[in-house]
Protein backbone atom coordinates (compact mmCIF):
# COMPACT_ATOMS: atom_id res chain seq x y z
CA UNK A 1 0.00 0.00 0.00
CA UNK A 2 1.11 3.35 -0.93
CA UNK A 3 1.00 6.25 1.16
CA UNK A 4 0.27 9.73 -0.12
CA UNK A 5 3.96 11.21 0.81
CA UNK A 6 5.61 8.34 -1.09
CA UNK A 7 3.54 8.99 -4.18
CA UNK A 8 4.98 12.59 -3.56
CA UNK A 9 8.32 11.66 -3.48
CA UNK A 10 8.53 9.68 -6.70
CA UNK A 11 6.52 12.75 -8.60
CA UNK A 12 9.34 14.62 -6.93
CA UNK A 13 12.08 12.56 -8.94
CA UNK A 14 10.62 13.52 -12.07
CA UNK A 15 12.03 16.94 -11.82
CA UNK A 16 15.77 17.11 -12.37
CA UNK A 17 15.99 19.64 -9.49
CA UNK A 18 14.66 17.16 -6.80
CA UNK A 19 17.19 14.44 -8.25
CA UNK A 20 20.08 16.41 -7.65
CA UNK A 21 18.66 17.53 -4.09
CA UNK A 22 17.67 14.13 -3.36
CA UNK A 23 20.97 12.22 -5.02
CA UNK A 24 18.54 9.64 -6.25
CA UNK A 25 16.57 8.57 -9.88
CA UNK A 26 14.13 5.73 -10.53
CA UNK A 27 14.49 2.74 -12.76
CA UNK A 28 11.46 0.01 -13.86
CA UNK A 29 10.97 -3.44 -14.80
CA UNK A 30 12.19 -6.64 -13.37
CA UNK A 31 15.23 -6.85 -15.71
CA UNK A 32 16.86 -3.81 -15.18
CA UNK A 33 15.89 -3.15 -11.51
CA UNK A 34 18.11 -6.74 -11.09
CA UNK A 35 20.80 -5.43 -13.19
CA UNK A 36 21.04 -2.33 -11.18
CA UNK A 37 20.37 -4.30 -7.68
CA UNK A 38 23.41 -6.66 -8.36
CA UNK A 39 25.53 -3.59 -9.54
CA UNK A 40 28.43 -2.59 -7.35
CA UNK A 41 27.81 1.07 -8.80
CA UNK A 42 24.12 1.73 -7.63
CA UNK A 43 22.43 1.02 -3.95
CA UNK A 44 18.69 0.72 -4.09
CA UNK A 45 16.42 3.35 -1.41
CA UNK A 46 13.58 1.60 -2.22
CA UNK A 47 11.67 -0.71 -4.22
CA UNK A 48 7.71 -0.92 -5.00
CA UNK A 49 6.81 -3.77 -6.80
CA UNK A 50 3.67 -5.80 -7.30
CA UNK A 51 3.42 -9.68 -6.15
CA UNK A 52 5.01 -11.03 -9.78
CA UNK A 53 8.00 -9.40 -8.63
CA UNK A 54 10.42 -11.13 -6.35
CA UNK A 55 13.76 -11.01 -5.37
CA UNK A 56 15.42 -12.56 -2.60
CA UNK A 57 18.00 -9.59 -2.40
CA UNK A 58 15.96 -7.05 -1.32
CA UNK A 59 15.39 -6.95 2.62
CA UNK A 60 11.42 -5.69 3.84
CA UNK A 61 12.85 -2.36 4.95
CA UNK A 62 13.07 -1.47 1.17
CA UNK A 63 10.28 -3.02 -0.20
CA UNK A 64 6.99 -2.02 -0.55
CA UNK A 65 4.29 -4.09 -2.10
CA UNK A 66 1.85 -2.55 -4.01
CA UNK A 67 -1.30 -3.30 -6.40
CA UNK A 68 -1.17 -3.31 -10.28
CA UNK A 69 -3.18 0.28 -10.18
CA UNK A 70 -0.81 1.77 -8.13
CA UNK A 71 1.42 1.05 -9.91
CA UNK A 72 -0.15 2.44 -12.79
CA UNK A 73 -0.23 5.70 -10.73
CA UNK A 74 3.44 6.04 -10.72
CA UNK A 75 4.79 4.82 -13.33
CA UNK A 76 6.32 6.79 -16.44
CA UNK A 77 6.36 3.66 -18.99
CA UNK A 78 3.11 3.35 -21.32
CA UNK A 79 3.17 -0.99 -20.24
CA UNK A 80 4.41 -0.54 -16.36
CA UNK A 81 5.99 -3.50 -15.56
CA UNK A 82 6.28 -4.73 -11.98
CA UNK A 83 8.48 -2.74 -10.41
CA UNK A 84 9.42 0.74 -9.99
CA UNK A 85 12.58 0.89 -7.92
CA UNK A 86 14.21 4.57 -6.36
CA UNK A 87 18.08 3.93 -6.55
CA UNK A 88 21.17 6.18 -5.71
CA UNK A 89 22.47 7.81 -8.08
CA UNK A 90 25.86 5.56 -9.04
CA UNK A 91 29.40 5.94 -7.87
CA UNK A 92 32.36 6.07 -10.02
CA UNK A 93 36.08 6.45 -9.06
CA UNK A 94 37.78 8.97 -11.18
CA UNK A 95 38.24 8.50 -14.59
CA UNK A 96 41.32 7.43 -15.87
CA UNK A 97 41.44 10.08 -18.87
CA UNK A 98 44.67 9.27 -20.51
CA UNK A 99 44.43 5.44 -20.33
CA UNK A 100 40.61 5.23 -22.05
CA UNK A 101 38.58 6.54 -24.76
CA UNK A 102 35.92 8.94 -23.66
CA UNK A 103 32.54 10.40 -25.58
CA UNK A 104 31.98 13.77 -25.45
CA UNK A 105 28.36 15.16 -25.65
CA UNK A 106 27.48 18.53 -27.02
CA UNK A 107 24.39 19.13 -26.39
CA UNK A 108 22.28 15.88 -27.14
CA UNK A 109 18.67 16.85 -26.69
CA UNK A 110 16.93 13.91 -26.69
CA UNK A 111 16.82 12.14 -23.27
CA UNK A 112 15.89 8.18 -25.42
CA UNK A 113 18.85 9.53 -27.74
CA UNK A 114 21.10 9.70 -24.71
CA UNK A 115 20.17 7.21 -22.99
CA UNK A 116 20.82 4.49 -26.15
CA UNK A 117 24.49 6.92 -26.31
CA UNK A 118 25.67 5.54 -22.97
CA UNK A 119 24.46 1.60 -23.92
CA UNK A 120 26.39 2.13 -27.07
CA UNK A 121 29.47 3.88 -25.03
CA UNK A 122 28.94 0.10 -22.80
CA UNK A 123 29.12 -2.11 -25.63
CA UNK A 124 31.85 -0.67 -27.17
CA UNK A 125 33.71 -0.36 -23.99
CA UNK A 126 33.56 3.18 -23.20
CA UNK A 127 34.38 3.42 -19.34
CA UNK A 128 32.59 7.51 -19.22
CA UNK A 129 30.52 10.00 -21.06
CA UNK A 130 31.16 13.46 -20.74
CA UNK A 131 28.32 15.64 -21.15
CA UNK A 132 28.12 19.63 -21.87
CA UNK A 133 25.65 21.63 -20.06
CA UNK A 134 23.46 21.72 -22.73
CA UNK A 135 22.86 17.85 -23.03
CA UNK A 136 19.66 16.88 -21.38
CA UNK A 137 19.39 15.01 -17.80
CA UNK A 138 21.27 11.17 -17.97
CA UNK A 139 18.94 10.51 -14.68
CA UNK A 140 15.43 11.92 -16.64
CA UNK A 141 13.54 8.59 -16.73
CA UNK A 142 13.16 8.01 -20.78
CA UNK A 143 17.28 8.29 -20.66
CA UNK A 144 17.60 5.48 -18.01
CA UNK A 145 15.13 3.17 -19.54
CA UNK A 146 17.29 4.05 -22.98
CA UNK A 147 20.36 2.62 -21.12
CA UNK A 148 18.78 -0.55 -20.59
CA UNK A 149 21.01 -0.94 -17.44
CA UNK A 150 24.58 0.74 -18.92
CA UNK A 151 23.71 3.78 -16.32
CA UNK A 152 25.38 1.48 -13.64
CA UNK A 153 28.30 0.54 -15.67
CA UNK A 154 29.06 3.74 -17.57
CA UNK A 155 30.21 6.75 -15.68
CA UNK A 156 28.44 10.13 -17.00
CA UNK A 157 29.64 13.10 -15.80
CA UNK A 158 28.61 16.62 -16.38
CA UNK A 159 31.41 18.75 -17.85
CA UNK A 160 32.53 21.48 -20.55
CA UNK A 161 33.90 19.44 -23.80
CA UNK A 162 36.04 21.91 -24.39
CA UNK A 163 37.59 22.27 -20.44
CA UNK A 164 38.44 18.49 -21.12
CA UNK A 165 40.02 18.50 -24.64
CA UNK A 166 42.03 21.93 -22.67
CA UNK A 167 42.86 20.06 -20.17
CA UNK A 168 44.52 16.81 -21.99
CA UNK A 169 46.24 18.36 -25.57
CA UNK A 170 47.86 15.17 -25.97
CA UNK A 171 45.17 13.57 -26.12
CA UNK A 172 43.72 12.82 -30.14
CA UNK A 173 40.01 14.69 -30.60
CA UNK A 174 37.64 12.90 -32.82
CA UNK A 175 34.16 14.96 -33.80
CA UNK A 176 31.57 13.45 -35.70
CA UNK A 177 31.13 16.14 -38.70
CA UNK A 178 29.36 16.45 -42.20
CA UNK A 179 32.36 17.38 -44.21
CA UNK A 180 35.36 15.97 -42.35
CA UNK A 181 38.05 13.11 -43.12
CA UNK A 182 36.55 9.75 -44.41
CA UNK A 183 35.84 7.64 -41.27
CA UNK A 184 36.64 4.45 -42.94
CA UNK A 185 40.21 6.01 -43.67
CA UNK A 186 40.71 6.60 -39.85
CA UNK A 187 43.03 4.44 -37.80
CA UNK A 188 41.90 2.69 -34.61
CA UNK A 189 42.97 4.53 -31.20
CA UNK A 190 43.29 3.04 -27.60
CA UNK A 191 43.00 6.53 -26.16
CA UNK A 192 40.80 9.80 -27.04
CA UNK A 193 37.98 11.71 -27.02
CA UNK A 194 35.18 11.72 -29.70
CA UNK A 195 32.70 14.09 -30.12
CA UNK A 196 29.33 14.23 -30.72
CA UNK A 197 26.91 16.76 -31.47
CA UNK A 198 23.07 18.12 -31.02
CA UNK A 199 20.81 16.20 -33.15
CA UNK A 200 20.24 19.28 -35.68
CA UNK A 201 22.52 22.03 -35.01
CA UNK A 202 26.14 19.38 -34.71
CA UNK A 203 28.80 20.76 -32.98
CA UNK A 204 29.33 24.59 -31.52
CA UNK A 205 31.83 26.05 -33.66
CA UNK A 206 34.02 27.30 -30.34
CA UNK A 207 34.07 23.28 -29.68
CA UNK A 208 35.22 22.30 -32.43
CA UNK A 209 38.04 24.60 -33.33
CA UNK A 210 39.85 22.56 -30.54
CA UNK A 211 39.13 19.27 -32.17
CA UNK A 212 42.24 17.91 -34.44
CA UNK A 213 40.39 15.36 -36.42
CA UNK A 214 37.03 15.73 -38.04
CA UNK A 215 35.19 12.83 -39.24
CA UNK A 216 32.72 12.28 -41.34
CA UNK A 217 30.79 9.08 -42.24
CA UNK A 218 31.23 8.52 -46.12
CA UNK A 219 27.28 9.27 -47.88
CA UNK A 220 26.07 7.17 -50.91
CA UNK A 221 22.81 8.08 -50.44
CA UNK A 222 20.53 10.92 -50.04
CA UNK A 223 19.49 11.30 -46.46
CA UNK A 224 20.70 14.79 -45.07
CA UNK A 225 22.11 13.28 -41.20
CA UNK A 226 22.03 10.10 -39.62
CA UNK A 227 20.46 9.54 -35.92
CA UNK A 228 22.87 10.96 -33.20
CA UNK A 229 23.07 7.67 -31.53
CA UNK A 230 23.45 5.79 -34.76
CA UNK A 231 26.19 7.95 -35.63
CA UNK A 232 28.30 7.53 -32.26
CA UNK A 233 27.43 3.99 -32.63
CA UNK A 234 29.33 3.92 -36.27
CA UNK A 235 31.95 6.15 -35.57
CA UNK A 236 33.20 3.71 -32.45
CA UNK A 237 32.86 0.98 -34.53
CA UNK A 238 35.07 2.08 -36.57
CA UNK A 239 37.25 3.86 -34.20
CA UNK A 240 37.53 1.57 -30.87
CA UNK A 241 39.74 -1.63 -30.89
CA UNK A 242 38.51 -4.30 -32.81
CA UNK A 243 37.60 -7.78 -31.55
CA UNK B 1 -11.67 26.21 -41.57
CA UNK B 2 -11.72 22.62 -40.80
CA UNK B 3 -14.85 20.72 -41.33
CA UNK B 4 -15.88 17.27 -39.42
CA UNK B 5 -15.57 15.63 -42.36
CA UNK B 6 -11.82 16.52 -42.61
CA UNK B 7 -11.18 15.69 -38.99
CA UNK B 8 -12.66 12.41 -39.30
CA UNK B 9 -11.13 11.38 -42.30
CA UNK B 10 -7.13 12.79 -40.87
CA UNK B 11 -7.59 10.76 -37.54
CA UNK B 12 -9.37 7.60 -39.84
CA UNK B 13 -5.75 7.82 -41.11
CA UNK B 14 -4.42 6.75 -37.50
CA UNK B 15 -5.55 3.36 -38.52
CA UNK B 16 -3.13 1.36 -40.74
CA UNK B 17 -6.25 -0.47 -42.42
CA UNK B 18 -7.47 3.15 -43.82
CA UNK B 19 -4.31 4.04 -44.92
CA UNK B 20 -3.86 0.84 -46.86
CA UNK B 21 -7.43 1.26 -48.14
CA UNK B 22 -7.10 4.92 -48.97
CA UNK B 23 -3.67 4.08 -49.89
CA UNK B 24 -2.59 7.31 -48.09
CA UNK B 25 -0.84 8.55 -45.04
CA UNK B 26 0.15 11.81 -42.94
CA UNK B 27 3.24 13.78 -43.53
CA UNK B 28 3.93 16.98 -40.79
CA UNK B 29 6.47 19.83 -40.46
CA UNK B 30 7.18 22.34 -42.97
CA UNK B 31 10.58 20.57 -43.68
CA UNK B 32 9.27 17.34 -44.11
CA UNK B 33 6.35 18.58 -46.07
CA UNK B 34 8.27 20.54 -48.95
CA UNK B 35 10.44 17.90 -49.17
CA UNK B 36 7.70 15.25 -50.29
CA UNK B 37 6.41 18.17 -52.63
CA UNK B 38 9.80 18.50 -54.26
CA UNK B 39 9.97 14.50 -54.39
CA UNK B 40 8.70 12.58 -58.05
CA UNK B 41 7.46 9.77 -56.09
CA UNK B 42 5.04 10.94 -53.82
CA UNK B 43 2.14 13.37 -54.73
CA UNK B 44 -0.27 15.34 -52.10
CA UNK B 45 -3.73 14.93 -51.60
CA UNK B 46 -4.25 17.99 -49.22
CA UNK B 47 -1.99 20.09 -46.86
CA UNK B 48 -3.71 21.47 -43.76
CA UNK B 49 -1.34 24.29 -42.76
CA UNK B 50 -0.97 27.93 -40.56
CA UNK B 51 -0.64 31.41 -42.16
CA UNK B 52 3.04 30.53 -41.55
CA UNK B 53 3.46 27.76 -43.97
CA UNK B 54 3.59 29.27 -47.55
CA UNK B 55 4.48 27.16 -50.91
CA UNK B 56 4.13 28.40 -54.08
CA UNK B 57 3.94 25.00 -55.64
CA UNK B 58 0.31 23.71 -54.08
CA UNK B 59 -2.58 25.11 -55.99
CA UNK B 60 -5.25 26.13 -53.79
CA UNK B 61 -7.74 23.43 -54.61
CA UNK B 62 -5.21 21.34 -52.25
CA UNK B 63 -4.82 23.79 -49.77
CA UNK B 64 -6.90 24.36 -46.20
CA UNK B 65 -5.74 27.45 -44.26
CA UNK B 66 -6.25 26.16 -40.40
CA UNK B 67 -5.39 27.94 -36.98
CA UNK B 68 -3.26 26.90 -34.65
CA UNK B 69 -5.73 25.10 -32.37
CA UNK B 70 -7.39 23.20 -35.49
CA UNK B 71 -3.57 22.47 -36.16
CA UNK B 72 -3.17 21.22 -32.51
CA UNK B 73 -6.36 19.11 -32.47
CA UNK B 74 -5.10 17.32 -35.96
CA UNK B 75 -2.02 16.90 -35.19
CA UNK B 76 0.03 13.48 -33.55
CA UNK B 77 3.28 15.77 -32.77
CA UNK B 78 4.03 16.86 -29.39
CA UNK B 79 4.67 20.07 -30.98
CA UNK B 80 2.44 20.36 -33.92
CA UNK B 81 4.98 22.33 -36.51
CA UNK B 82 2.63 24.72 -39.44
CA UNK B 83 1.55 22.17 -41.64
CA UNK B 84 -0.04 18.90 -41.62
CA UNK B 85 -0.34 17.38 -44.98
CA UNK B 86 -1.88 14.02 -46.76
CA UNK B 87 -0.11 12.02 -49.36
CA UNK B 88 -0.41 9.33 -51.69
CA UNK B 89 1.81 6.43 -50.81
CA UNK B 90 5.02 6.59 -52.86
CA UNK B 91 5.27 4.87 -55.67
CA UNK B 92 8.59 2.99 -56.96
CA UNK B 93 10.12 1.14 -59.82
CA UNK B 94 10.13 -2.58 -59.27
CA UNK B 95 13.41 -3.18 -57.25
CA UNK B 96 17.10 -4.16 -59.23
CA UNK B 97 17.23 -7.18 -56.49
CA UNK B 98 20.28 -8.64 -58.02
CA UNK B 99 22.51 -5.20 -58.46
CA UNK B 100 22.07 -3.67 -55.31
CA UNK B 101 21.82 -3.99 -51.68
CA UNK B 102 18.56 -4.69 -49.39
CA UNK B 103 17.78 -4.20 -45.76
CA UNK B 104 15.46 -6.90 -44.86
CA UNK B 105 13.73 -6.33 -41.35
CA UNK B 106 12.52 -9.87 -39.46
CA UNK B 107 9.69 -8.16 -37.27
CA UNK B 108 11.01 -4.52 -36.05
CA UNK B 109 8.45 -3.56 -33.61
CA UNK B 110 9.18 0.20 -32.57
CA UNK B 111 8.02 2.80 -35.59
CA UNK B 112 10.85 4.78 -34.44
CA UNK B 113 13.38 2.04 -34.64
CA UNK B 114 11.65 1.42 -38.64
CA UNK B 115 11.68 4.97 -39.52
CA UNK B 116 15.34 5.30 -38.21
CA UNK B 117 16.18 2.20 -40.28
CA UNK B 118 14.75 3.79 -43.44
CA UNK B 119 16.60 6.69 -42.65
CA UNK B 120 20.17 4.74 -42.15
CA UNK B 121 19.20 3.17 -45.46
CA UNK B 122 18.74 6.38 -47.55
CA UNK B 123 22.21 7.46 -45.90
CA UNK B 124 23.98 4.42 -47.36
CA UNK B 125 22.08 4.25 -50.57
CA UNK B 126 20.29 1.04 -49.81
CA UNK B 127 17.30 1.43 -52.42
CA UNK B 128 14.86 -0.92 -50.99
CA UNK B 129 13.64 -1.76 -47.02
CA UNK B 130 12.13 -4.87 -47.08
CA UNK B 131 9.88 -5.72 -44.45
CA UNK B 132 8.31 -9.01 -42.79
CA UNK B 133 4.52 -8.99 -42.15
CA UNK B 134 5.77 -9.01 -38.34
CA UNK B 135 7.77 -5.54 -38.93
CA UNK B 136 5.39 -2.64 -38.02
CA UNK B 137 3.99 -0.21 -40.47
CA UNK B 138 6.43 2.39 -42.49
CA UNK B 139 2.97 4.56 -42.38
CA UNK B 140 2.63 5.15 -38.63
CA UNK B 141 3.07 8.38 -38.38
CA UNK B 142 6.10 7.93 -36.02
CA UNK B 143 7.38 5.75 -38.19
CA UNK B 144 6.80 8.38 -41.29
CA UNK B 145 8.26 11.06 -38.79
CA UNK B 146 11.28 9.61 -37.70
CA UNK B 147 12.34 8.33 -42.08
CA UNK B 148 13.08 12.55 -41.84
CA UNK B 149 11.90 12.47 -45.42
CA UNK B 150 13.83 9.34 -46.58
CA UNK B 151 10.36 7.28 -47.06
CA UNK B 152 10.54 9.19 -50.22
CA UNK B 153 13.75 8.12 -51.38
CA UNK B 154 13.72 4.32 -50.32
CA UNK B 155 11.41 1.90 -51.62
CA UNK B 156 9.96 0.23 -48.47
CA UNK B 157 7.73 -3.50 -49.69
CA UNK B 158 6.20 -5.61 -46.59
CA UNK B 159 7.38 -8.99 -48.04
CA UNK B 160 8.68 -12.28 -46.22
CA UNK B 161 12.34 -12.26 -45.56
CA UNK B 162 12.49 -15.98 -46.42
CA UNK B 163 10.54 -16.04 -50.13
CA UNK B 164 13.58 -13.16 -50.85
CA UNK B 165 16.07 -15.22 -49.96
CA UNK B 166 14.99 -18.41 -51.27
CA UNK B 167 14.33 -16.65 -54.98
CA UNK B 168 17.83 -15.32 -55.13
CA UNK B 169 20.28 -17.71 -53.90
CA UNK B 170 23.14 -16.28 -55.72
CA UNK B 171 23.05 -12.62 -53.79
CA UNK B 172 24.96 -13.09 -50.36
CA UNK B 173 23.00 -13.14 -47.18
CA UNK B 174 24.12 -11.17 -43.99
CA UNK B 175 22.41 -11.03 -40.31
CA UNK B 176 23.12 -9.52 -37.03
CA UNK B 177 23.48 -12.07 -34.52
CA UNK B 178 25.40 -12.07 -31.24
CA UNK B 179 27.24 -15.16 -32.13
CA UNK B 180 28.70 -15.08 -35.82
CA UNK B 181 31.90 -13.85 -37.46
CA UNK B 182 33.32 -10.54 -36.41
CA UNK B 183 32.10 -7.83 -38.92
CA UNK B 184 35.05 -5.91 -38.98
CA UNK B 185 37.11 -9.14 -41.00
CA UNK B 186 34.28 -8.76 -43.65
CA UNK B 187 34.83 -7.34 -46.91
CA UNK B 188 32.38 -5.09 -48.41
CA UNK B 189 29.47 -6.29 -50.73
CA UNK B 190 28.25 -4.60 -53.93
CA UNK B 191 25.21 -6.43 -53.81
CA UNK B 192 23.14 -8.55 -50.94
CA UNK B 193 21.02 -9.06 -48.45
CA UNK B 194 21.18 -7.95 -44.97
CA UNK B 195 18.75 -9.31 -42.28
CA UNK B 196 18.17 -7.26 -38.96
CA UNK B 197 16.02 -8.65 -36.51
CA UNK B 198 13.24 -8.06 -33.64
CA UNK B 199 14.33 -5.76 -30.86
CA UNK B 200 14.78 -8.33 -28.36
CA UNK B 201 14.26 -11.64 -29.99
CA UNK B 202 16.80 -11.12 -32.66
CA UNK B 203 15.66 -13.31 -35.91
CA UNK B 204 13.85 -16.41 -36.14
CA UNK B 205 16.10 -19.34 -36.40
CA UNK B 206 14.19 -20.63 -39.51
CA UNK B 207 15.03 -17.58 -41.16
CA UNK B 208 18.49 -16.87 -39.93
CA UNK B 209 19.11 -20.89 -41.45
CA UNK B 210 19.25 -19.69 -44.64
CA UNK B 211 21.90 -16.98 -44.10
CA UNK B 212 24.89 -17.92 -45.69
CA UNK B 213 26.57 -14.85 -43.05
CA UNK B 214 26.18 -14.06 -39.83
CA UNK B 215 27.78 -11.16 -38.69
CA UNK B 216 28.73 -10.02 -35.15
CA UNK B 217 29.72 -6.17 -33.79
CA UNK B 218 32.76 -7.50 -31.59
CA UNK B 219 31.85 -6.41 -28.51
CA UNK B 220 34.45 -4.83 -25.82
CA UNK B 221 32.23 -3.84 -22.46
CA UNK B 222 29.12 -5.42 -21.06
CA UNK B 223 25.59 -3.95 -22.65
CA UNK B 224 23.87 -7.07 -23.59
CA UNK B 225 22.99 -5.75 -27.17
CA UNK B 226 22.46 -2.81 -29.00
CA UNK B 227 19.41 -0.60 -30.76
CA UNK B 228 18.13 -2.29 -33.95
CA UNK B 229 18.21 0.92 -35.52
CA UNK B 230 22.39 1.12 -34.36
CA UNK B 231 23.02 -2.02 -34.98
CA UNK B 232 21.92 -1.84 -38.89
CA UNK B 233 24.04 1.69 -38.75
CA UNK B 234 27.08 -0.31 -37.70
CA UNK B 235 26.53 -2.79 -40.39
CA UNK B 236 26.27 -1.24 -43.52
CA UNK B 237 29.06 1.29 -42.33
CA UNK B 238 31.22 -1.82 -42.55
CA UNK B 239 29.44 -3.74 -45.37
CA UNK B 240 28.68 -1.36 -47.89
CA UNK B 241 30.55 0.54 -50.59
CA UNK B 242 33.07 3.21 -49.13
CA UNK B 243 33.20 6.91 -50.02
Amino acid sequence: MLSKSQIKYIQSLGHKKFRDQERAFIVEGPKMVREMLNSPNTRPIHIYAVAEFTDAVIGDHLLTRIREPELERISSLVTPNQVLAVFEKPGFPPPQWTNSISLLLDGIQDPGNLGTIVRIADWFGIPQVVCSSSTSDIFNAKAVQATMGSISRVHVLYEEPETLIRKYPELPAYAAVLDGRNLYHMERVHRGMIVIGNESRGIRGELLKLVAHPVTIPRIGQAESLNAAVAAGIILSHLVPGG
